[in-house]
């Protein structure tokens, strides 16, 4: 197969990561003069160069940040400084020990008025020697779940004055008097969020889960356990439909994101130059789907990555396996460039508006295309009756926009309950907030089994594949169906027998999908160096190099000081007090 | 509140721990001479033991093990051997590095006849100068997940020679001459297992998922992010409602498990020294319900641990918080003391097997008590009709009894059906293992449920304790109906508007709940100490804490070696080239 050629050294291994955010960031938000004059400096490592947003008393809400940059027309400079403990900048890659400049964000405040977020270069260590500049204070954040090659930084700044010129201005700028001049949205601030995270998924997330499940289902293989029959010889534990069910679903959703990852970058490619050129009206539907999409695919890669882990037992729990790590690592990206409930919420608000937007007819605006669905034609009973009629992207497809339909508009229904029996708008979407959650959720498993299904589409020329990935792609959406059937009974769409039917449907196809597992696995094409794990070698000799990784350990290669200091004195005291 | 006094240095921070699996074994599979005169020896510290089980190749799967000891009746000697690569022992506590003495699980083989797994106690260092005995190969397997301070060992047995006193001899025997004597079942081996699993739950798990909603609640309280009302400051993000709706239901998790932890471990002792006695009535369910409860509690409060975790955003995944290790280690309790997966799987059979017996109207015998609601009248909807309803403790626990007894029959009628068209009996069970699992988890909700609202019914005397505990008991059971709509939707026990009823009660709990939250958490009565935190103090300085403890890291407090290597070379390299 030839959909993941040379996969060799993916998943966010580099050092000095931040450089590349830093210069997207400065490609999104500056001006065509500090693109040429920043960006060669980065490309050469002239300077290192990190971004610094989330500060420690503030995360994803990016008009919380306390950080200020007070423009003082006198000398045409900014004052960039942290007015409180809060506001010092905390978790910036490369920061702590490594940077030279940070791009920082921070509340723009010129000619006495606050002016909201913007972003700022600030060059924080020397050039010559490597020491903190003036009125920087900065170090590195301690200890993390992972990432312990990667130094993460906090940053206090005491008033520390930059040039005008320091401030991105494509979609703002400051003239030298002072005054302010707005070129975008309020939102175009968000377009490098926008990059990062529509980037992220298919460079760090993505490759973190298809790792997993190389290494859980090739060592799936090699496992015996337990036997199906008592003459039997132990079975390989993927012959199990327990093990089937847990390494499957997430199998299929490697492969479902990565079209996802691809489809979403598309849209960012044919939205992005017409944002840089002031046209924001496809900004609102990326911003939603781009943050959604970061959310839903990393709880699902870190759900699959984890479930991969324990599928290896005992020993998917040993460093050695090279699953804790990945699994430590992909559960970062959960929180990193926005929390997921607060990104999904994004989604929630967009949807709200969409379903507001279909509802006036008299509109003359079409839907945004990934919401289109909600003024589609809708079935009120599901029509499958037997497990082939379950086996077809359209009927599931449909099946999950109904869902995603009906959850949206009981969301829009609560909120506007609650608002007309006194609630203020912000209290009634306080708590209304979960049932928002679940019909983001429902909206974006659908636009995921949609983009999986039209991938589907265009492997005509490669029936062998496209039959492959169909089961995939079947599972995903039979998958979804299984872990929500709840969504799916509540108004009658699928009745108690059909959800039985889905069921055989499911289960059949974690039969059909045993014996392509493994080749579907080694068609992501990770090297052995790459995986780093005892347990998923391409050889299978999972028990020899578990041994012999063991005892080249230090705690095994050294003494144990232990003995002498405490295990010797222990197990012989008794002997001098006989 | 009294419940939890004094909780300061509990869940498995002592080394050594091994020397108590070991004596818990001892008890329960030795003699009363064997007794006698080892255990005197471990509580001396004369001798440091563990407790070898799983191997390179085996898990949880007993019959599997393949380490063998052969009676050799001219010496009256066993030959404790490891045959393959496969055999070797793996991850035994304080094995690698520490024990003198090893409880090994080896397959028996006397007079040439395979008699299945026994346990035998076998010397592996020298009490002299601790090297290892003549035929022993011992070492550490490596870096793990967590449990970094414990060493995990492996071990190899080369036709090691131990008396034939040396067999843990409570329910079987070998004669000088090599007569194997039976005086217990096939299982009475696992009541080890059983013991431990019991133990582990109080002493090692539930405290891990308590620490951790005790610092999330904390933090939630000081950490304040954006504005209900863009009038308004910003809010403590424990008043957001999906704040709410991720850190309340692992609270009354933690509570509920306090219970049923207590609960299992009083069923325990009125079952153990009947079953010591070599009456083995009661094993079957106790040997059911432990291994089920390890699996359903564990992995709650996995799944609580890192909501928990999740709910702290970046600072989460600091290791300051305390909580990325919480995580880590409270993972681990998954798979230790057997796999969740397959625990379930026990009690499934012993779900199959209580329901056949309930089927049997001649059946004379009353069916033990956990599994008595499958005899009991049930109705086919529930009467629930407002949110008061559906706080009934009486309500809600029959609801759970009819989803798990319809799920029950429903997984026996499939695997019957299977049957009945052909496949063999162990190909039946795996190609429904996915329904049984289904049912399993439902039977032990329901059981769970049961015993809070027993609890509560003890509480009459402390009304004001009571009312507090209700609510978390009505959560408990309500998140379970919430996160399993489509079990009770299924059959239209419940009908979707009766489902939103149950959520709108559901939601309501949430902001009930919010004002006893702290205090909920302080009652667990852990010391800061103990807690390890940066977040979770109780005095709230969060952030000053993190600040502190951050500028203390060896990062900050020692040179940074990469500058001089890396970075100058880097960021002058250039100007060499000018």
């Amino acid at each position: 197969m030839s959909y993941f050629p040379q996969q060799r050294s993916l998943s966010g291994d580099l050092g000095l990561a931040l450089q590349f955010v830093f210069q997207k960031a400065l490609r999104s938000l500056g001006s065509e003069e500090q693109i040429a004059r920043w960006d060669p400096l980065c490309n050469k490592l002239q300077i290192l160069a990190t971004y610094a947003q989330t500060e420690l008393g503030h995360g994803t809400y990016l008009q919380g940040l306390e950080t200020e940059a007070t423009y003082d027309a006198a000398t045409q400079e900014f004052v960039v400084h942290s007015p409180t403990l809060t506001a010092i900048k905390w978790w910036p890659g490369d920061l702590g020990r490594s940077a030279t400049h940070a791009l920082v964000q921070a509340q723009l405040i010129c000619s006495g008025a606050q002016q909201g977020m913007h972003a700022f270069i600030v060059p924080i260590r020397s050039l010559e020697d490597h020491s903190p500049l003036p009125g920087i204070t900065v170090g590195d954040i301690g200890p993390k779940m992972d990432f312990d090659h990667s130094d993460n930084g906090f940053l206090q700044l005491d008033h520390v004055r930059i040039p005008r010129e320091n401030m991105l201005s494509r979609f703002a700028q400051v003239l030298p008097d002072g005054t302010y001049i707005k070129l975008g949205t309020a939102k175009s601030n968000y377009l490098s969020m926008v990059v990062v995270r529509v980037d992220m998924l298919s460079n760090e997330v993505i490759p973190l889960l298809q790792k997993a499940c190389v290494i859980a289902i090739r060592y799936s293989v090699i496992r015996h356990q337990s036997r199906l029959r008592p003459s039997d010889p132990e079975v390989k534990v993927l012959d199990y439909q327990t093990q089937q069910q847990k390494l499957f679903p997430p199998l299929a959703k490697a492969y479902a994101f990565h079209f996802v990852a691809k489809s979403l970058l598309e849209f960012f490619h044919r939205s992005y130059s017409s944002i840089l050129d002031r046209d924001f009206r496809l900004l609102p539907e990326l911003h939603a789907l781009s943050a959604g999409m970061k959310a839903l695919v990393s709880d699902f890669c870190v759900q699959g990555a984890e479930l991969c882990r324990r599928a290896c037992g005992g020993h998917g729990y040993s460093k050695l396996s090279g699953l804790p790590s990945l699994v430590t690592r992909v559960t970062a990206s959960c929180t990193y460039e926005g929390e997921n409930t607060v990104l999904y919420l994004q989604t929630a608000r967009f949807l709200v508006k969409s379903y507001l937007q279909a509802q006036e007819s008299t509109s003359q605006r079409s839907l945004p295309q990934s919401v289109a669905y909600l003024t589609a034609p809708d079935l009120a009973k599901c029509p499958a009756q037997n497990v082939a009629d379950f086996l077809h992207p359209e009927l599931y497809t449909t099946a999950w926009a109904h869902v995603a339909a009906r959850l949206i508009k009981d969301s829009v229904h609560h909120l506007q309950t609650l608002m007309q029996s006194g609630a203020d708008r912000h209290e009634a979407w306080n708590q209304t907030t979960v049932i928002h959650l679940q019909a983001a959720k429902a909206h974006l498993y659908y636009v995921t089994v949609k983009i999986f299904t039209e991938a589907l589409e265009k492997l005509e020329n490669q029936p062998a594949i496209q039959q492959v990935l169909k089961r995939l792609c079947d599972l995903y959406a039979l998958h979804g169906i299984m872990t929500n059937t709840g969504d799916f009974l509540h108004d009658g769409f699928l009745s108690g027998a059909q959800i039985d039917v889905a069921r055989k449907a499911y289960l059949d196809l974690l039969l059909l999908i045993r014996k392509d597992a493994v080749l579907l696995t080694d068609a992501f094409d990770f090297t052995d160096q790459c995986l780093n794990s005892a347990l998923g070698c391409y050889d299978g000799n999972v028990y020899e190099r578990l041994f012999q990784w063991a005892q080249r350990s230090p705690t095994n290669t050294q003494g144990n000081p232990a003995y002498e200091k405490y295990i010797r004195p222990l197990l012989q005291g008794w002997r001098s007090r006989l």
